[in-house]
């Protein structure tokens, strides 16, 4: 999938949420507990409800890889029913890998690859740390995306992201200088939290035309208008991710319900701000 | 396992050697492809043909990832095979982990927590860029350790870990800076590539008392001894890692000898330098 073909998803959809999959076996409504596999019976349910206001979703490879191989199959589930709807979803492994080149090669595999790996994602968010040959690999598989992480949305990331030179350059302004040139605005987007929403002006003259994931809108507390005023482009140019505020909704039998009260919600939002926009 | 575990587990085995499992399925000797799990049998005889002249095993976990839950199921094999030689070996999982800090949780127990992932090493490698919310979740296992990126061996590491400051101090200072605040020396180690051996003397300058995980010996060319004579404290401090040199010494029938025969000629270099810096 192109930017183009993104874009095109996102007028369809009146959308652009990304409902973010960190399916904790400790959260998912109990009464789910007695199913064969609840994370993943946990997921279909989202997914059906959401389906309609969402053009991605993003599984935290965290929450699968935290229970071993019975998390792997969870999650291999997922996306297999994800696949289902591959016309008009996009979808990211959210996994922050980042190694030397033979290694990021493996990783690249390992999300990208179903014959090799049994999973087959658009995109996968990647850590910059280890530089050009840690990120490269990622572009090297006609399609998919590396989204890179660039200004995000935790309070550590003051630690080093805003670290600056002698030019008052800070480091997430070079990671974006820099890895916008590995690839091109069709495979590579960056993360940017919505708590730093007025940061996105400046993110806007350095990358005007690449996608942003925008995560921290919900229970994060990141405001939707704001990251819309700073953040859109003639593409659209951003996906907001939500996770926990659609995810966990209710933790009773009306979780579906609620889920898809809460993405509709974001979606009616979204609408309005595509439609003032003149985006569709 | 502490700092002076590990200490004394090198003084015993006269080796600070540790041998990265990045096991592809695609170099291992092709006699083993008949077996029912080629991966985990070359592990297996890998191991048995180290475990006198190694301290550590550090499984690459992208080459398991690429292989999806099959590989998972090698890696799981190859870590309760290790588990039966606890006493005398550490285990690193080289996975380069590291996001918001409910994420993170989920990580460290995907590598730390027995009961709810089947995986219980005692380090991981987690990667800076998010900064202190990011890695604090790992120093939150007692016992356990991050092993956090500074100086990495690969040429993409000059794009974001040499960017300096105002006055010169670059990125990676800052991370061992910061980083070695929010642990101890018996919970926190770095990674610094051995391609930059030279730059380990202002490394110790800030961080005297940890331990290095130095990556880049054998393979990518540096040099031990250069490692050796900026690297080492009075704990030792040095885990050098070799892997390709090692695994893939010979790809016949005879790879547990020249396996061996290389770990073997590792440890007589680092008994040398443990001997003449009165460490044995």
């Amino acid at each position: 999938m192109n930017r183009t073909d993104l874009f095109h998803l996102i007028q369809q959809k009146k959308s652009f949420l990304c409902v973010g999959l960190d399916s904790d076996l400790n959260k998912i409504p109990k009464h789910l507990l007695g199913a064969e596999d609840p994370v993943f019976e946990f997921n279909k349910k989202i997914i059906d409800a959401t389906l309609p206001f969402a053009v991605a979703y993003k599984p935290n490879l965290a929450f699968y890889e935290s229970r071993g191989i019975k998390g792997m199959v969870s999650l291999e589930k997922t996306m297999n029913y994800l696949e289902k709807f591959s016309s008009e979803i996009f979808t990211i492994a959210d996994a922050k890998r980042g190694d030397i080149g033979n290694t990021s090669t493996q990783y690249a595999v390992s999300v990208f690859d179903k014959a090799a790996s049994g999973f087959s994602f658009d995109a996968i968010t990647v850590a910059p740390y280890m530089g050009e040959d840690s990120v490269k690999p990622f572009l090297a598989f006609p399609g998919k995306w590396a989204i890179v992480l660039a200004l995000t949305s935790n309070k550590g990331s003051d630690d080093f992201q805003l670290f600056a030179d002698e030019n008052e350059t800070r480091l997430f302004e070079r990671v974006l200088e820099r890895t916008s040139k590995w690839g091109t605005p069709d495979n590579i987007m960056f993360v940017v939290g919505a708590t730093k929403a007025e940061m996105l002006e400046g993110i806007r003259k350095i990358v005007p035309d690449h996608f942003l994931l925008v995560p921290g809108v919900g229970a994060q507390g990141g405001d939707m208008n704001a990251v819309a005023k700073y953040g859109l482009n003639d593409h659209c140019g951003l996906l907001v991710n939500a996770s926990r505020s659609i995810l966990f909704a209710s933790d009773g039998t009306d979780f579906t319900e609620k889920a898809a009260r809460e993405a509709l919600s974001m979606q009616k939002e979204m609408e309005a701000i595509l439609l003032k926009n003149n985006l569709i």
